[in-house]
């Protein structure tokens, strides 16, 4: 065991102070400047080098029912990280390792072991970044690989609606349709977006929704309409897809971008679920811990095949995560969003 | 075969003059004095003795996205009925046979084997009434059998909550439920239907939901959570009912009542769906007209043993018909609604 030094280092954190109305207020998260408690026998000290921008960040920060407990006022605020060891007191964890887990908004974090969900050492592959492990492969990929396979199970010619789609989750589960033969159209925002999943990953056609006559588009890219709907935003966006799935349908409810932001996310339709004879599934990553080995396993296959692509879009600087949380709603990233520390 | 006399008798039709907005209106059903055509080879003539009144009449009325085109304006409004062959020149039917199918909302029906849904016989079993196969041996007991074997699928313990408990299939549902060992709620718009589920039928607890504490009551009596929803009211009930679903709870979506005079029926938070990964499932009696035999040998089984009970409220006269239509909103039925001839 290393003894460590007695600690100088200062940690800069943002704290939840207020939880936001709509978009996130300039005070919502405070920048506070916290010392760092000398380090326990089995803790490790890992400065953060990316933080993962998520859009179910935003629902922690809401006291509504979630399938964690909301982040506390006061709080530091919840994230994934990526982080590299530089002072150790665990068994576990050497300096210069690099790890993942729920770092949370702040440049520093403890490892004791004692988290709800432990940190994971990150290994060495070549070509492979280490901020691959909070998207394509972390709970990005893990939610892609397991709402497709386990609630979408497609079939080959079957027709997959992806909303969101060249978001970090979307453009991954379109792919994965590709890989099993299905006729895959996406739903983004801009027309770049679109030009990415279609040029750059294969979609077989894509969607820009603030397009006026996109439902028209929508029409003629689902000529057989719709069987598969990988579902991420909510709202009319989700409505629209709605009404052209075939009888007996899956919809992967993976999130509801769209509305939240709002007071009752994901206010839509139950008629056409009824009419149609849809199956409607909702599911969190997190339900398949035990097995997310398979999906690493699948996943980096994938990408060794070049059948699995990805892009990042990058935020620098740690005092802009705040701004970064927002541009998930602006739809101002491309692929994952990370902040790098 | 028979050869039939001319016939001189005049048939009282109701037809779909203009599409209901909110409740029915006077007017948008019109009765008209139809003649009766001489039969074809292959025909026979029945008189309608009950007609079934459901909920889903009011969906056929509409002119909007169904699992059936709408009743055209100026069309004999939909219905399922039980009648008597009057008259025959068909190899199938004899005169004195009761039949049930689509008759429609008339006096008399010509059965000619070209319907989408042919007529079928109905067998004389001792002490079950005619009736019986438009309500728990028919499309509301199919309903119930199959939405809860095929997409409940009950475990022993687990707690069922039924809306429209008193209603035709809510109250086959949560009998079914019972059997099956399942802790039953219902929810119903009376305290004599509550009495009813509770003392007749077995219910372990049933809410009104028009008396203002009924969400507490509704916790109460489930206090383990709720781990399958059986839905036939959609809306406010149906969003109760959701906020206390277990992690990974089915809902079977077999109606929405309760949206069905709104322009847009079932609007409600998907958010729910997704924070507790519930399965939602539509589903529409028609799609398991292959094992319909299977289901009523089960059904009537359970009659026989006395676990299944039913009850049926009856309005006199074909003109009442669109009264009767009304009372399903009103929630002045309790058990089958039918109208007798």
């Amino acid at each position: 065991m290393v003894t460590a030094a007695p600690m100088a280092v200062t940690n800069r954190q943002l704290r939840l102070k207020s939880r936001p109305k709509g978009m996130l207020a300039p005070g919502d998260l405070e920048l506070v400047a916290s010392p760092i408690r000398e380090l326990q026998d089995g803790q490790a000290l890992a400065r953060v080098r990316f933080l993962s921008i998520d859009p179910t960040m935003r629902i922690w920060m809401a006291d509504i029912p979630q399938y964690m407990p909301p982040v506390a006022l006061g709080e530091v605020m919840r994230a994934f990280g990526v982080a590299e060891v530089v002072e150790s007191r665990s068994r576990e964890f050497k300096k210069g390792d690099k790890v993942v887990g729920m770092t949370g908004l702040q440049e520093y974090v403890v490892a004791g072991g004692q988290e709800p969900m432990p940190f994971r050492k990150i290994p060495s592959i070549p070509f492979v970044s280490e901020s691959a492990f909070l998207g394509i492969l972390g709970g990005n990929g893990l939610t892609a690989y397991f709402g497709m396979m386990e609630i979408a199970k497609p079939q080959k010619g079957e027709t997959l609606v992806v909303s969101a789609a060249a978001g970090a989750t979307g453009s991954i589960a379109g792919q994965i349709g590709k890989i099993h033969g299905c006729h895959v159209v996406g739903i983004a925002g801009s027309d770049e977006k679109c030009k990415w999943v279609t040029d750059d990953l294969g979609f077989d056609a894509a969607i820009n929704y603030k397009h006026p006559d996109w439902r028209d588009k929508l029409a003629a890219a689902t000529p057989k309409g719709i069987d598969i709907n990988f579902e991420n935003v909510g709202g009319e966006v989700m409505q629209a897809v709605l009404s052209r799935m075939n009888l007996f349908g899956r919809v992967v409810l993976c999130g509801l971008i769209s509305g939240y932001n709002k007071e009752d996310p994901g206010l839509a339709s139950f008629a056409t679920v009824l009419i149609k004879r849809l199956r409607v599934q909702g599911f969190i990553v997190i339900d398949y811990a035990a097995r997310f080995n398979e999906a690493f396993t699948e996943l980096g296959k994938w990408m060794m095949l070049r059948k699995l692509k990805h892009r990042e879009t990058i935020v620098e600087g740690f005092e802009k995560a705040p701004d970064a949380i927002n541009m998930l709603f602006t739809g101002g990233n491309i692929g994952k969003l990370l902040v790098r520390l």
